[in-house]
């Protein structure tokens, strides 16, 4: 694939979780560059200890439900799905940006994210690194 | 136009559903090439018996929404917003793909979905078809 | 940038209303074409009197969740999003369209909108302008 894709992850929910591990693990597999760029909501799927619950679901359900799929998709061969994105970013085929403007938002501090991201980086760089490829908004 | 345009249908909304409609049924009448690729509850919106409800509305008026939504399409010419779609992938101008993953984790077999609509089809199939073209988010 | 950037702005939270004007800003700074088409509940953030509110928090805190974002914006040197988003179409770089369908069927006049927006268009003469360009629904 000659384009990168650049992926912007605006929210926190088991859901927007998969579907970034999902994508980001098989365009791994493929070889292809993704950039995923995590603002608002979206950050707290980079923070150390944050555990997403499923948005489609009634409200009582919403923590089940992400367990249940978590089941279900270890019954798939996805043990851990942040591991997979975790491999992607280690392999040089995938880079995980937090925005910079989130952060100072929201208050969230660097040592709260996870070890492998990128640096933080603000709206601009994000549009500068994506010139030329694909941005889709998840 | 030279590109496909391949959008990601994630959820199970009147809105989205309208939205892909409305897109498709556009894009069939110039006859541009869609691929739509329904993941998590969007892939409800491919089951036979499923009618979608207004998300954007308090919850005790989800269901009468979508009916008011639908009786005002009509006066606009949209009989029936599937019917226009089955039309365009008649036409050979759209495909609508179910996600195999999604079909796995939450127990969906084939002879649920519509009878017209492509086999399915994994995030790698996914990304490799949409390689060259544009990828869209609902 | 050689491409025009496309957006779908599709429903009418403070973080949509945030991200839009961000990115909007953002690229009349960096000299990008963009065009915004707001459609469904999206529309609302073209109307004149319309104050959104934060969708990622409890409803109780909906709206003061949206005034404590603007505070903190104002923080980060942006006194008033919807400004940035004006001078950016009064420097020639962005192009808000009205969702012509979305205006028929909620029933909301040419009136109701800010006056410095362009006149609605439909779903194909979205297309077409996106043509060669990018699409990111929001």
């Amino acid at each position: 694939m000659s384009e990168t894709v650049n992926f912007i992850v605006k929210d926190k929910s088991f859901e927007k979780f998969a579907m970034m591990a999902i994508l980001g693990s098989t365009g791994d597999a493929m070889d292809m560059k993704m950039n995923f760029f995590f603002t608002f909501w979206g950050l707290n799927l980079l923070t150390k200890k944050f555990r997403p619950k499923v948005a489609g679901m009634p409200t009582p359900m919403k923590g089940m439900g992400a367990k249940i799929f978590r089941k279900r998709m270890k019954k798939f061969g996805i043990e851990d799905p942040m591991q997979l994105i975790k491999d992607g970013v280690e392999n040089g085929n995938l880079k995980l940006y937090p925005c910079q403007m989130t952060m100072d938002l929201m208050g969230i501090k660097k040592e709260e994210l996870l070890d492998w991201v990128e640096e933080p980086v603000g709206a601009a760089s994000f549009l500068e690194m994506s010139d030329g490829g694909r941005i889709v908004s998840l």
